[in-house]
């Protein structure tokens, strides 16, 4: 698998961490999990499979000096950046354009920066069945199996059993599902042939910029500029130009939905978006009690049960369960787990009342 | 009643305010209940009817610039600094033997630094019957109407009504009783006879010396050298050398129990000795969602009833109800109200592990 590469996006940034997800310090870049970033895991989970001279990452101009700092075995000229964001069509063409430069033969698995993924091995083992699938002309998907009627994914709906290999079922891919209803998100899961986008794929690159041209020619003949530009220079001039001409689209959107050949991997490797404290939560590595610390003070828990602590300061908690305290040196928040979703709410307010230094 | 003056004992501090209350910052330098701090509260309170040349203050060397700091229109030789601690009975003698050698006429209350009285105007009237009650030889002690079966207070077992006044009754005293068990303080809580001991006494100077000379002849002999000393000088030395000797009781333990002729007037002042985060939220200004927040910065509360904030950035809480937040600098504190004596487990667990900068 010599041609195989792996483009992390690691741009944009939730806020459903917020305080400790910021602008200028989004989750990809905090040891949220472990004493690794996300975007480190995210790094050193490719190590077996893919040697770092073939990991791209592309992110914005503010973040990548942070990415590149914390993976300095990548080579710096890996480290791709968009001049601003224009959407993640554009970022995925943009890397798409880099590695089509280096090797026209390569195979590209498209990974986020941010996502927790529990179990290595059965990542590698997909990764490597995705591969193989990827070189007949697939466009492969990786679905996550629903646990919860989630109104916050995508989903694929999965139709004939393409082929089984290493104890893994290939599908069709019957198309892709926006975000649903609860209704909706409550049916696909009860019908079992749903799978979450997972937002990971694999992709033969003369497959992906097939699609590219026959979907969107206008971006794809900014993506070949790039290419070219990649080949022969250092120059961002042209960057700058063909950036400002690329439609703002998302990838399933622009490729995903309108693909043929599309195929899916359910798989079974503990996934997890770590979108909020609660599904952080659930990754932790917790105590006896059900309790989640992280930070670099004591923690004293009295009478405390799953209740999850962020704190760099003796933090004394008594009585709780089920809270999120999480203290930053210029904001504290203290949160129900069930209702760790309304952090949305509360950074909205913020924005809207202009209190920018929080965000 | 120009001869009437007020003794703060403004010495000590509670460790069940923490992370606020510390040793250098004690509850009675702290503006937990509004802007002012509990000391300056219990300074003003007396307006009316002490002028400040007749307020006393009785201390610690480390705390006494603070307070003094605190309420400059009190004369500074009014300060009374303690050299080391030894208990109440040696700091009442001491704030005696200052008045005494300023005016041997003196009828004195005795109060705290760090109690809650809500009704301004019902403890003026107490304070003006008391003093007539303490012309007749009475030692005056004001009862706190028990509300739960506390074993943290002493009590106070009243017998005949001795008279009315002011709308006040005035009982002689049938004992002090130490802080009992459960089971008997559930007992006088149903017998209705028994008030908690509020710790303020109100006495005329020959009075309490006399107790003192019966019952405590060596802190008595001890007292006169104090006083010799005020009436004479400002040198320390005798201070110094007079201290060293005086024994360490209680007041309650060395003059009230055993004491003839105390009288004991039950009241309704809306007193409170704040000795708790949970006893503090009772005495607070609360929002319609029975909501308590102080200092200086804002606060976000989200689906939050009766829960308490300190703090000084920006906190956001979200479907709490009935937690008290804390936090300072070095230290975060977050606790269920129902458990809020727990937090005296925590310091003791500081104290243990050595862990002084927290204390």
């Amino acid at each position: 698998m010599e041609h195989f590469y792996a483009m992390i996006l690691a741009g944009g940034g939730g806020t459903r961490l917020w305080p400790l997800s910021r602008k200028k310090t989004p989750k990809q870049t905090l040891a949220l999990t472990e004493d690794r970033t996300l975007f480190r895991i995210a790094v050193d989970r490719l190590a077996p499979l893919f040697p770092p001279e073939r990991i791209f990452v592309v992110s914005g101009p503010r973040l990548t000096p942070l990415l590149r700092g914390d993976a300095l075995h990548i080579p710096s000229e890996n480290f791709i950046v968009e001049p601003y964001a224009r959407d993640n069509a554009a970022a995925v063409g943009l890397g798409l354009a880099a590695i089509a430069a280096h090797d026209p033969d390569a195979t590209i698995v498209l990974l986020t920066a941010d996502h927790h993924i529990a179990s290595q091995e059965a990542f590698h083992n997909t990764l490597r069945t995705a591969y193989e699938v990827a070189q007949e002309g697939h466009l492969v998907t990786l679905g996550i199996t629903p646990t919860y009627p989630s109104t916050g994914f995508g989903y694929i709906h999965r139709g004939e059993l393409l082929r089984e290999a290493n104890g893994l079922q290939v599908y069709k891919s019957q198309g892709f599902k926006e975000k649903p209803t609860y209704e909706t998100a409550l049916h696909f899961l009860a019908d079992g042939t749903y799978s979450w986008n997972s937002g990971m794929f694999i992709w033969h690159i003369r497959k992906a910029m097939q699609e590219f041209e026959r979907q969107q020619p206008k971006m794809y003949k900014l993506l070949l500029e790039l290419k070219h530009a990649f080949a022969l220079t250092d120059d961002d001039t042209i960057l700058g130009e063909v950036w400002e001409k690329m439609p703002r689209k998302s990838i399933d959107y622009a490729i995903m939905e309108g693909a043929t050949d599309v195929a899916v991997i359910p798989v079974d490797i503990g996934w997890s978006d770590v979108g909020s404290w609660s599904s952080l939560y659930e990754v932790l590595k917790l105590d006896e009690k059900g309790n989640g610390i992280r930070g670099s003070a004591e923690t004293l828990m009295v009478d405390t049960t799953q209740t999850l602590v962020f704190s760099d300061k003796l933090t004394v908690t008594i009585g709780l369960d089920g809270i999120v305290i999480v203290d930053t040196p210029d904001a504290l928040l203290v949160c129900h787990r069930d209702k760790a979703q309304d952090i949305k709410k509360v950074v909205e307010h913020l924005k809207v009342t202009g209190q920018d230094s929080y965000l």
